[in-house]
């Protein structure tokens, strides 16, 4: 069995309002409603764990049956970092589990062929990631100064979802601190640990909501998706 | 004198219509006016040559009196790289300038104040250029393979403008092969000539329009700017 843990405990209100931004909507629908579907609409994923602020975890049962996500079945209350999330999250998986795929409850527009082709390589190579390819020009700097310009084709941005063997996740894990602020991904802690993380390309449009911008391209995302279908 | 290169001959449309990006509008004017406002404004500035698409040149001018961009000196064709159309828009520049200032054409959102900062920087220190926070968590990869994570802390996204003194970038050009498809800024060339480039920090507003999303993006931006005025 592969399980989702989705990772939406943030409590940001940076977009103005009184709302966490995943519980913003896009086009009508709260932004992690959107995500959740992408993993209810996918093969590969049987079960959904979901980490939310713990004062929205009673709520949010009557949300996931109104908009019937089937595979959601914990709702786990987050911690004060995202990786203290993850790790509640980790805490919650039952023993049988094969893989487990790591996602950011603010990146609605992940899609199912995504989320399969990296819980595959996962499958085949134990750890694998969703990338995108990097369009700015990266410096990498010291004291205010260049210290070199970086070959862009061999870097990715680092999207979700992270998929990893579920033993692999857990002893990476438990040699984590989780409060450490500088920790972005579960990937640099597998890393770590000397493991081979897989890349697989993914699409720009996987984007993480997190400011009015954001939700802005995210509806224009939206319309385009819609008059294609 | 300072001059500023605006770098503006890209003739890509894959936005749609048959208009290259530089000249599609937003709020009702196009992307290059708004750009080279933000120069004309700028008390740094003393001069600006553009560098445009070698049909576009002819009838250009018309549209810069209708705007009255006084400090547009010169309107010179580009060539087949963005590299080789700033080299052009460099063999045009009269010897008594101090600094220049190379700037995308489809960046609109650069600042007078974000303008006078690199200006002054560069002044003071030969070369410098505006920078952005990265905000992605960005992978080496080598094969398929994360190599590693990079610290995110010393990574910036490179923006424009890049300043520079005249004589240094000239000499810079002077040692590029600016056909080369991989050369995406002028910083760079003058890296390799062992010299320091200092950064000077930035607002990510200041985004290069190259995308439909980017347009969309860019009207938010405008309408966030009016909101405050």
């Amino acid at each position: 069995m592969n399980v989702a843990i989705i990772a939406a405990a943030g409590q940001g209100t940076r977009m103005g309002g009184n709302r966490a931004k995943q519980f913003l909507e896009l086009a009508g629908t709260p932004i992690i409603i959107h995500t959740l579907r992408s993993f209810e609409l996918c093969d590969a994923i049987q079960e959904i764990i979901l980490v939310l602020p713990a004062p929205d975890t009673a709520g949010f049962l009557a949300i996931a049956e109104k908009h019937r996500l089937r595979k959601l079945s914990q709702i786990v209350p987050g911690g004060t970092t995202r990786a203290e999330s993850v790790l509640r999250g980790l805490l919650a998986v039952r023993s049988a589990t094969e893989i487990i795929a790591v996602h950011d409850g603010v990146r609605p527009f992940v899609t199912s062929d995504e989320i399969t082709k990296t819980v595959k390589a996962a499958e085949a190579n134990e750890a694998a990631i969703l990338t995108a390819a990097v369009t700015d020009t990266i410096k990498e700097v010291s004291n205010g100064i260049v210290a070199r310009t970086l070959p862009r084709k061999v870097l990715r941005r680092s999207l979700t979802p992270q998929c990893f063997r579920f033993e692999l996740l857990r002893r990476a894990y438990e040699q984590a601190d989780v409060l450490d602020p500088d920790l972005t991904d579960e990937s640099a802690l597998v890393e770590r640990l000397g493991v081979k993380v897989t890349i697989v390309e993914g699409s720009s449009r996987n984007i993480k909501i997190t400011n009015q911008e954001d939700l802005v391209v995210g509806e224009a995302i939206l319309n385009e998706l819609e008059s294609w279908s």
